[in-house]
């Protein structure tokens, strides 16, 4: 057996999260489909580097398998390609060490949220963009991010819909920019909990509404409590947008951010 | 009654084209819908400045209807966007004379045709982007533009299925940019027949691979055989941009071009 890693992109408009389903669309669903046909199996694992809601998009999803096939490892991803559907698509595959794995691996992950905050919708953006034609304050958002940098117990921002226990993790970064009614927010950690970009989203529009000041985020990454942060901004936004395996090459990625 | 001027942008990837049909999903449907809530009716009747085929979008689409309500001009698009499905915006409405006709009335309309030549392709601009991983020739794409400049006979050049008649029109304008893999094209003339667009871009792609010579596109359009131009390119990379109903309107946006 020999270890693929393929890294893939999806647009998530369609799928009921990553995670395989019994009865919804999903995208692993469709991986391991693909996989299935490929190995003439009636069941073919895959695993990625974590999971992804309803709606929230990928741009680089790693995802291992492992096969006894010698297909060329510029193959793989011209056979997955041939039968995955079109709203995903995987940009490369290569062999990598048996003892190589997607999830535990990874020591950061990128997450890049886009909102538009112009008063008209734009329909081609509907699944892509989230739409909040607001005011925002740039400079408050930036206090905010500050505030959330470093290590700590997030259980007050990500969902009590799970069964991690330890909710310690690291933000290295967080990075806003703008231009024009477009924005762009990248968040890079250790790792994210369930839906903690999307709640970090929701409690930093809080403060750029000045519906919080960025200096409440201390307390409420210290109260523990959900009840107290942002609402879970809309997953239409949110993108996978990379995940690092190797500590040299999240570091420099930071440095130049 | 007053009349009123609509103008629409809509995503087409969902609809079976703009026109009204019985059952399936129509742009014109939606909006007669909203139509119908607004004015309590069974059904209210709207008139487009022309249709799209499935799976091609709008920008700024004109539509008229007459009312007998006293709404603000400014409350229009509130009162239709607060109906209309996600994938359909109203830009603006305005009241217009009664004698404006939004198809009859047209001078000009300009189409826009986006392609990605990029080797891989985006799953985000599936819908949105036509996908030909190819080398295409942009001198000799431009060159086939100027044979279809002026006013021509374009049975040749457009689909049999239809049953206009006259099948002369005048194209003012072709323009092709591009920017790294993305190509824009932009359609200005009189009017367009049924998948003439389309059409056209099939046979200038032709010229850009080399399939045929840009001096073909004479014969082509004299011989009024539609099996001599090439094929009809997806509708997915089209939009109907803008309908021009002021000649001096027009005349300098072609100038500016």
């Amino acid at each position: 057996m020999q270890r693929v890693l393929a890294i893939l992109s999806y647009d998530g408009t369609n799928f009921h999260g990553y995670q395989r389903q019994p009865v919804s669309r999903s995208v692993q669903g469709e991986i391991e489909k693909a996989l299935r046909i490929i190995h003439k199996a009636e069941f073919w694992p895959s695993t990625s580097s974590g999971r992804t809601d309803a709606g929230v998009h990928g741009l680089n999803q790693p995802v291992h398998f492992d096969t006894p096939l010698s297909i060329p490892e510029d193959r793989w991803a011209v056979a997955l390609n041939s039968i995955l559907p079109n709203d995903m698509h995987v940009k490369s595959c290569q062999y990598v060490p048996s003892a190589f794995h997607a999830r535990y691996d990874a020591v950061g992950k990128e997450y890049v949220y886009r909102m538009n905050t112009a008063v008209q919708p734009d329909v081609f953006k509907r699944n892509y963009v989230y739409h909040l034609p607001k005011n925002l304050d740039l400079s408050a958002m930036s206090e905010a991010a500050e505030y959330l940098l470093g290590t700590h117990n997030f259980t007050s921002l990500s969902s009590p819909k799970t069964d991690v226990i330890d909710k310690v993790r690291t933000i290295f970064r967080v990075n806003i920019t703008r231009y024009e009614n477009e924005w762009t927010f990248r968040f890079i950690g250790s790792g994210f909990l369930y839906q903690m970009v999307r709640i970090l989203m929701g409690t930093i529009i809080q403060a750029g509404l000045g519906d919080i000041k960025p200096s409440d985020i201390s307390q409420i990454i210290v109260s523990m409590d959900r009840t107290l942060a942002g609402p879970t901004a809309p997953g239409c936004g949110l993108y996978l947008a990379q995940v690092f395996y190797e500590r040299d090459h999240l570091e420099k990625y930071i440095e130049e951010l």
